[in-house]
């Protein structure tokens, strides 16, 4: 059942191993069939080299397995959160990639800074508040979905695909499974040059000294000047 | 019409991908027919695998489209003011690589602190100031133009082929399209390179403890010593 | 003889230069039998390209030679340390990955800020003592070992599978060769994050100024507001 | 002529591209037949890809060209120098390599703060002075040598081989041409480990928080507890 969007999931998940998102099996992407209210989701631990389409374990939005052989990922019960406060949505993803990963154990939320933020996310990209020592010993996975939600409360998920899990990483979603991974990728970017922007205003009055002159002009002289001898010359 | 044209502005624009500059469809490249006054640059949204050269727009300098049956980029508008300002320009360059982004989003020019820099750009490579609102909400791509040229007034093209715009990133110009390709490549290690120089100065009385002078010698000995006895000894 | 632990110690060998964690010949794994108290290591000095797994030495836990033509690591002597305190050890692995190798020569152990170290290691991953001129000019490699072990007195190697040698780096273990790997990997990558939050986390008053109500807006909006007009438009 | 050593030198300019040390054309390697006195040398601005051992040329001592069609490279003054101040070096190698061009911007030398340092260099690797402007508007290439002999004055070349041309980049050599790059690539990996082993100091004494230990023992056990549900399960 489900065969086409087994395949879409089986290739979004594929698309982690391509854009460097994962290392092992640490990631997993789902997608929702809205009309029969089930989920196709990753299984748990299965390297990707071994991933095929029909290893995607079929679950209801209550986590009952529908169909498949395989144990969906950990992770399933933050998914169908979701999926069940946010009928918009048609994918889910979940990586521990580096610089998202990094704003997630500083427990910070991504401030936007320039256009390349904004042309995917509208506003803050937030964390969520550390989870309760009750949430973390009770039902984990599903209690990671209720600080998401709480995260998203007052942002909603129309302008924002993202949130950070406090000292986790994160999660990201989209129309569907493929777009969900695309706003996994923005996000390892976009907090990559987040993290370096901040960096370089530390340094805002940092008196490094700028070369001198003299060697500015030989350099750029020696390749471009009338007197150029850099390189094998005109013919 | 114009293909040869067509073919250098396409593969400038695979080079894009080649080095590593692009995610995703972030950026594009323009070359000029100046006696025609037409341009040929990359569609928008288009993914790189899926481009082919025939896919290529032929625009006007008002930017009318006078060939093809793909939009243009969407920064159309600013190549078009470079052109338009600077007759000894013959491509241009707009990507979203992440050192350069980072200074456009501090909004900090990138001083010349080596040759590396000064083989290419004679001085400071100048970020904008930011936008007005008017500007903004108004001809967007082209007021863009605007700060670049105003960015420039005291420097030219001569001698700078590139520009930062703030909280955007890079636009880079050359002799043609390919050349302003490499303006980018080289753009993105010179601004690595100053961001981490800046950053090791603010450090530059760390006092960051050498390592023991016997574990040292004991290392350097063991594998270039008289008693050496790392590796299969020489026969 | 020992012929599959030669192949699966050398496929760990191997495993190194598929993740990126050796420059040269910088590490080495091994892999022990425990019925017969044989221990396979990579050879010395010889470059991964020009491996093989009949090249690698047999030994005793006295570093006896007992079979193979080649000298085994400089580095023998520290893995049959780990092996003889450690008896549930079936790999061990030593590399110069960068970041473990960082914190190595700043001397600090490697603190958990988030649930991707947690998912491997189950408290701090320590660095060792500086070991002292005596160790240093003596049994140097043997000395290695006994410095880590006291490092992991008090934790053991149920919960940790890695140990920073103070000015040099990290050593590692698992179930078998393979697993040594993979926490190898797993600390490089853990040990980039660690760094990196505690960079982001020196500025976390840091005051870089988000980007403009008014550009974040253009640029969401004309990506994704009702009048979009990136790309080519939906048919 | 000297058709070995053309080969040789040929192969250690394309570890370059292998390792990764080079944009464009930026870097060259040299080597030296002692018992003729002459060099053979990469020509000027010939991209890596189009390079073949023929088109090496050879010159004596005093940089005349003996044989060949091409313009050698414009830094050949200063690999001259070298081989004329040290018989024991056979080959040369120039790069604009990024950590090591940081460390040359910052004008600084690179301490050892580590065994992989001390398994290829005895001692800091050291940074010339400035060049005076006279020296710069003179025999710019010349002078470059120049520097470098005075910075290793006190070292010698026997336990180094490397140093850093301030606000430029690095010349490296060794016993031949292979063993000149094979330094560059030390000093690469040597920068950068010691540039983030110096920034990691800065923040010794930084309070980022430990994660809760609930949360470090809910993700071990989940993976590694008694009561493990990670994955698919043990067969």
């Amino acid at each position: 059942m489900l065969e086409q969007l087994k395949k879409e999931v089986y290739e979004a998940n594929m698309l982690l191993v391509k854009y460097n998102l994962i290392t092992f099996t640490w990631g997993n992407v789902s997608g929702i069939d809205r009309e029969k209210g089930l989920v196709v989701i990753k299984p748990s631990g299965v390297e990707y080299d071994d991933l095929t389409p029909d290893m995607l374990p079929v679950l209801d939005l209550d986590g009952n397995v529908i169909e498949g052989d395989y144990k969906p990922s950990s992770d399933t019960a933050t998914h169908l959160e979701l999926y069940k406060a946010y009928p918009e949505i048609g994918g889910v993803c979940h990586t521990h990639s580096p610089w998202a990963v990094i704003y997630a154990q500083a427990g910070r939320g991504i401030t936007p800074y320039g256009t390349t933020h904004a042309d995917y996310f509208g506003t803050t990209i937030p964390c969520t508040r550390k989870m309760t020592d009750a949430e973390i010993k009770g039902e984990y996975e599903k209690e990671t979905g209720t600080v998401i939600l709480e995260a998203l409360k007052d942002i909603g998920v129309t302008q924002m695909h993202a949130t950070l899990v406090h000292s986790h990483g994160p999660f990201t979603w989209g129309d569907d499974a493929k777009s969900s991974v695309e706003a996994a990728v923005v996000l390892e970017q976009v907090a990559m040059m987040a993290y370096n922007t901040e960096m370089l205003m530390l340094n805002a009055n940092g008196k490094t000294e700028r070369m001198q002159e003299t060697l500015l002009r030989k350099h750029y002289d020696r390749k471009h000047g009338p007197n150029a001898y850099y390189g094998q010359g005109k013919k």
